[in-house]
């Protein structure tokens, strides 16, 4: 009784056609994914011009799909991932820092009436999230922890073998997580998120205070006093041995690791994938971050199989994971 | 093509008969379901008598299910709630911090040679939150937050309709989720989690230090003064209007708040569920706990639809919870 044509009906989804946009707040990504094919056929890149505004920024996207998708619109989804807060379900992006001005913007709607097919948005690290669990670093895995961290932290978990969205779809802001109630300020407003003391701004700040406090680094040795050290001056600097460069993105690994174990309490994933600019330090990064990780759990069946791996799909995990997402969702 | 008899197959779960088991650190409880009904049509509770060693205490639960189980052995499932991290796949309990001597008890196994029928365990927390999401607070929300506090702090997460359980079946640990790098030792061994910070014996701990530290309360003139103050009697004193006792309940439920907030940010609930002996203090925990987690949000579409309620099933949770275990994993 168990019917073949049951078996079938899990896979409607087959042989789409999929035009992926990864927006950003300085680029506007778009490929073409054409019959299933997880490589994109073609692709392009513009500028988003942010501070043009939502209209002319959805005006652009627009243009990026018409560019790439095939005239029959009948196979054809878009997927389209998004930074900040947002509905997947009803498709309005609630705001989002890196893009002035939008406010309530209704883009899946938007994106429909003007490209005549089906839309799917989603927030941009659960889009990566998706990306590298299908195509990257946690491929196989049902539980999958992804963090990426650069200018702020993001997040995507997938539990059961579905990405978590929770009741509005804004589940997985996992940089959004209280690490110190006397922390210092966050993108979001909120005090001592693990965002506001563990991302690129957080170690570059870090960096200066203690060079304030009177530590002495070889890089201010080559750099201006008064000119701004970056988080990627400070990464530089600690793979060139500057004892204190290293020493903030050790501290930085130790809270990121110590999150981690919080997180793996309460998700048990297979995976932890990392990404994002601060990940391509390496192991500069990682084994302080691992170590404070193993050192926080409170039992060590969590470790078993755990594995914790750097991301694999680099800058393509953002446009990879809307094709997941217009794939699959 | 959509078949009737596809339809069914996914309830042959139905017409089930249950023996639910809730075995705790003091009491070993068990009631019968008998088909498909949610309240139980005989039970019973006997000591556990934990100090006796798993063996003792496995025979005992074997009584217990042979006391309530048909004859008829083919339509029985035998759901167990214990407590500590345990294995729900291969059945097997790692170790529970409230029976000494369990150590890598294969506890499906024995039970199933025992007692000839299907048998499902969960770690306690976990299936009070199955309990209280069928049939308790949570019905309806596929979304769910569960929190019991009391000795512990035990959780218990619902998404997207499914228990949440990761690769091994250890995810919903949420009371050992650091709070406190620098904080007090947790029963789990590690510093500074939810649990140490924020349950009776925390409660307890604190109103003692504040004491020691020269605060004064009611509460020390009916109590010697060297007499061990409980966690009940900090209660009592703030029900009765105690300052002291007032503020230090007031500083756990903003730590159990504030580390909501960032749950929130990573689930997404509709409904946040407490239950636990604390959580018998009402306002007196739930008002400043919501305050602190309403102030902790990053943006107000989290809190839109969000439920912060108590729990409905009281001391039966585990017992109804271990039973929707039997019927629906």
């Amino acid at each position: 009784v168990y019917s073949r044509t049951t078996f079938t009906l899990c896979y409607t989804a087959a042989m789409l056609n999929v035009v992926a946009v990864d927006l950003g707040g300085t680029n506007l990504r778009a490929a073409y994914f054409p019959d299933d094919d997880p490589r994109p056929h073609s692709q392009t890149k513009t500028p988003t011009k942010a501070y043009e505004g939502p209209e002319a920024v959805v005006a652009r996207i627009v243009r990026s799909i018409e560019e790439l998708a095939p005239a029959d619109r009948r196979e054809l989804r878009i997927g389209v991932g998004v930074p900040g807060p947002l509905d997947p379900v009803a498709g309005v992006v609630f705001e989002t820092p890196n893009l002035p001005g939008w406010l309530n913007v209704p883009l899946k709607q938007l994106l429909q009436d003007h490209c005549q097919a089906a839309v799917v948005i989603g927030n941009d690290a659960n889009v990566a999230a998706l990306g590298e669990w299908r195509h990257g670093a946690a491929r196989g895995a049902n539980d999958v922890l992804y963090l990426t961290i650069s200018t702020g932290i993001g997040g995507g978990v997938i539990t059961g073998g579905r990405l978590l969205l929770g009741v509005k779809g804004l589940a997985g802001e996992l940089g959004h997580m209280l690490v110190d109630p006397d922390g210092a300020v966050c993108g979001c407003g909120q005090r001592g998120h693990l965002e506001a003391e563990a991302a690129g701004p957080a170690i570059a700040r870090k960096f200066r205070e203690r060079l304030a406090a009177g530590e002495s680094s070889e890089l201010t040795n080559r750099l201006n006093a008064s000119a701004e050290i970056s988080a990627a001056d400070v990464g530089r600097a600690a793979e060139a041995g500057d004892p204190l460069a290293r020493s903030v993105i050790e501290d930085a690994a130790q809270i990121i690791g110590r999150q981690l174990a919080s997180l793996v309490h309460a998700f048990n994933p297979q995976v932890i994938v990392v990404g994002g600019g601060v990940s391509t330090l390496g192991p500069l990064l990682f084994e302080p971050m691992e170590r404070a990780l193993r050192n926080g759990i409170m039992h060590p069946a969590y470790l078993t199989d755990l594995k914790i791996v750097p991301a694999a799909l680099g800058d393509d995990a953002g446009l990879i994971g809307a094709m997941v997402l217009a794939r699959e969702i």
